[in-house]
């Protein structure tokens, strides 16, 4: 029943040139140490090249780049000019993504004013809400939360526990991984203390076509109007998106990153791991910024920031820590040294004209 | 069916003066730049004053400050001395919170030792264990859990997936956004490697009134006696509350800041977003602590702090990142450099002393 | 019914010396400000010396350090060697781990192909996929989806809402807390913008034995192979846990700490709170890297390591931040006056010899 494949047939279908044998075949993939005969992998990393000669696959996806061969083996290559998709493409290809029954289960509760489009699978304990919509082919796992007036597109998979607050909208392949929740309340008030006012959070969630979110991260709904994430965004774990920001198209945020409130992240930006972004401000297009810095204000398109901070020896950290709270008295320090030292050169420089005009 | 409001009656209910046409007649909120006739909008921030040539908004409601109104147009303004809470006001009159069915589903599991106050609404899927207590018109989401003997105040709102453990107690009108957990074990362990020990976490969490706690945010239960969630605290999405400690009176937290265990937040506290604070410190009453600032001691009442690292371009970046270790030695190096200057300058100084006194 | 011990009795069972009367009676514990007759407490932190004074507690578990008793007050003490360990001991004790009813409800979902040994309980509305096996003696509380193929071993407890994808691995003893999410897909894209592919995920996560690990944690399964979490480690809430990564034994990992993709942590290391760790790395065994720091590099075994910015007066670090970025232009202006310095030395020194030979 498995799928398999000559290595010429895999060329062929992702682009790429064999190198050895051509004919060898390939029914699965695995990582570059443990890939067997019949196996195909790929080189993704420089640190990974010591496994090759221990390499026991039936084949190696590899790059453009020159490739020393293990003295001694022969593997066989496909080379490709992006190894990474090749590898994509064909993983996808041996492992193709899970087929659902395309039914509604008895366990779940499904409002009878809910739309629920054909080939639609729904797990015991799902709960859809009035009015919800539901297109062709979209998968709910158990204990799914999708609330009134809801509208999910086509070939959706909803993980267990998804939750998708009332009146939200998701495109179509949305991919929404365990414990998301769409459409949570922002985070407004007005006032202060004990006068403190809660602001209706009235608005929705838009999140276009092709996006995917990963586990557990956070997705509020807007004050007024809309929070979006535009097509082909691709959110990691953890990751909290306040209400009103929008997220540009193809845009890839990294795990525990947070946007504050309204912020605009613009097409194509990458934001690293824990980078946090405050209110109000907009990242342009193709801006990339490192993990853990943050941004305090708007960052023109194609820009490459850092911010984050290299952990240092504890003991050494500790006396840098000290001093760079002084760093201002230090640079008065530097600018004070500058100037008497300029008024000494001075001063110096014209003792030999007096030496001379003794 | 849907509210309506003339302007002035709005003013009225709210307080502020009308500017322009008071009888206009208001029937929603809606953002500055998609608002239309019969809606209301309101300017929360400057960068939104350039939508105002174009708004179509029946009414906007304003500051006190000076509001230059765009060439040519006409405005209906409500001008109030905090147009935020006005704002508030006027968005809950227009979109009052949802009502729910005071029913228990069916499709709920309710231990016969559970007590269920009158106008409780119950949603399928919610767990309730034994001897836990609901208090009046609380509502309870699809997939809630909540624990033994766990103690649910009047008016709460528990949104999908909310887990409250066994013994946990939240006071009136608590609400608790998707994927909260209230009372999961603290993270305590004594010794170490293989005969390190789990100390039980036997205590518990309780949760004031009127406090609202965004989703995926942790609390973890006491080791032994109980966290504590004071009165008004608003929390963000994806904030972790560890074992043992105090959140002061209105105090309020954003996203994805952490408090370690056994700390104190002072009342009416802000941390911002991805704010670090170690453990068994305190933060004095009214203290604020800036983005991704980490507090590793305690904090007087009223102090204003910040240590979040501003993002700067990566190239240069990476030369700060590589002096910033070796700030110590600049240091030393400018100390030496005042004292050889020092020195030399008594030199100098001395020399036309010399000169005169051949 | 409940339990009650002499002080002698607790003595010989945890080891330490008795100091006072061995002969009280003791059935709970309590925190040292709450603690009455019949109940022992413990000393955890110097700063909670000053509720010895006001103590009640029959019974205070102390260490071997000196301690000076509150004058005029008799306190009985459990002098140990390690009082943490003796705490966590006593405490288990008293408070013995819940017993749960080995029975499967008939509200929960149970595929007709999976294996649940003996003494499993599972409550209402958690979901056990085809071919799952679960262990003897283990606990699924309501809402636990467990996916096809996935194996929980003996005497493991999951918590509302955990979630084990597919074909995931857990040894015995596992604790994971509420909300936790193991073998999400990791996040691993191939190209950009409309060109990018999904690589698909199709490794698993294997956790061995006493793992616990905390709320809304996120633990992804590998692109190939396996995303590994070694015996007794101890992850606490809302960790973020990359695509092929390794967790050493014992090593103990803070809350809203993030480990990105393939970075192998060792065995016995510590990682504080909100710490971020990029991929492909290796942290060595013991290993300390204190809170908020960035790890962007390989650390050797033994390394203690910060990297958290201490937050300071706003304005001042407003300065800081302002100067931070010229540390470069800083360090070159001191080079530049060392320099000159240096020179006008040589000059100043001269002239006494020519001085001198005039």
């Amino acid at each position: 029943m498995a799928l398999s494949k000559t290595l010429n047939e895999l060329a062929s279908q992702v682009g790429g040139e064999v190198a050895g044998d051509g004919d060898v075949v390939i029914h699965g993939v695995a990582p570059i140490d443990e890939a067997v005969e019949g196996e195909i992998t790929f080189l993704n990393h420089p640190q990974y090249r010591r496994f090759l000669r221990e390499c026991r696959a039936g084949a190696v996806i590899v790059g453009p780049e020159a490739f020393d061969e293990p003295q001694g083996r022969r593997l066989n290559l496909l080379r490709c000019s992006d190894p990474y998709i090749a590898f994509a493409k064909i993983s996808q290809l041996f492992c193709p993504a899970p087929r659902f029954n395309g039914q509604i289960s008895p366990g779940a509760y499904v409002d009878e004013s809910a739309i629920v489009n054909e080939g639609v699978t729904i797990f015991p304990y799902a709960w859809i809400g009035a009015r919800a919509q539901l297109g062709p082919g979209s998968v709910v796992f158990p204990g799914v939360f999708i609330g009134e007036n809801a509208v999910i597109g086509a070939e959706c998979v909803l993980h267990p526990h998804v939750v998708v607050r009332e009146g939200c909208r998701l495109g179509d392949r949305v991919i929404l991984h365990a414990g998301v929740v769409i459409g949570s309340d922002g985070f407004g008030y007005a006032g202060k203390g004990s006068g403190r006012v809660k602001i209706p959070q009235t608005g929705i969630v838009v999140i276009e076509d092709d996006v995917e979110i990963g586990a557990n991260t956070t997705v509020d709904r807007a004050t007024l109007g809309r929070t979006v994430i535009k097509r082909g965004a691709k959110i990691d774990n953890l990751v909290q998106i306040a209400h009103n920001v929008t997220v540009g198209e193809f845009s890839v945020i990294a795990a525990q990153a947070g946007i504050a409130g309204s912020t605009r992240i613009g097409k194509n930006v990458t934001l690293a791991g824990q980078v946090g972004v405050v209110n109000h401000i907009e990242i342009g297009e193709g801006a990339i910024i490192g993990p853990q810095s943050g941004v305090p204000q708007s960052v023109p398109a194609g820009a490459v920031l850092s911010g984050g901070v290299a952990a240092a020896p504890h003991h050494e950290w500790l006396k840098v820590m000290t001093l760079l709270p002084q760093l201002p008295k230090l640079w008065t320090s530097v600018r004070r040294l500058e100037k008497q030292l300029a008024h000494l050169l001075q001063t110096v420089e014209k003792e030999p004209d007096r030496d001379a005009g003794r």
